[in-house]
């Protein structure tokens, strides 16, 4: 029922390159969403924060239980008390800041995890009045 | 390709009773997860803040441009760059505190804006060392 809106493009070619957390140092990207959504761009500016919904496309579905980080060391966590793409659902939540429209539908951002070709399936504005996404 | 985990429990029965915003009152919740998903709320505990993302059910998936609060007085704003419920992939996301486990898949959590039904899609632990989600 979900449908791609747009497409990730990054430096990031694979997952060995992707950090674990964006402030872990992720390079910025470019946010290309499908010109049929053009006018729900409408109003968006540099500067804005954004809140990134992907749909991880390499993510194991089945996996239910990973070491946080991939630390060994670190005891065996269920999926849902871990940032792992490995889950049920693979979205994927980034918190981002538009720096500037490439075009009416090319969005650059900072610091973006998610390596190129990632579908991106919503975009939000981000909430500074609230300690929320 | 978005399969549920489970569904809110809610005292909202309706979108007249939603609030805008969770910080604008919402009451507290249970989140009913798929005893199937057992395994992925391994190590949960009361205290532990999760970012909930929803399937918003009811919203309108043609929507692309909206009046940010429903306040008229503010112009027209691509749903990209709001909160609205209506967007071409209606998904909810929601901090919230887990407060108690009601049972082994049942986890009570505060102030969460989404109608009692509402389909689970994920859980993740929120991130307090970065100032995303």
């Amino acid at each position: 029922m979900v449908k791609p809106i747009g497409f990730v493009q990054s430096t990031l070619r694979t997952l060995a390159d992707a950090p674990n957390q964006a402030f872990e140092g992720a390079p910025h990207a470019v946010l290309e969403i499908d010109p049929a959504f053009a006018d729900a761009l409408h109003r968006l500016r540099p500067g804005d924060e954004l809140i990134v919904l992907t749909w991880l496309h390499l993510a194991d579905r089945t996996v239910l239980q990973t070491h946080p980080t991939g630390d060994p060391n670190i005891p065996l966590t269920g999926v849902f008390r871990t940032r792992s793409p490995d889950r049920p659902n693979p979205i994927g939540v980034h918190r981002v800041t538009v720096t500037a429209l490439e075009a009416p539908t090319s969005l650059r951002v900072e610091a973006l995890d998610a390596i190129d070709g990632t579908p991106i399936i919503d975009l939000k504005i981000a909430l500074r009045e609230s300690p929320e996404a």
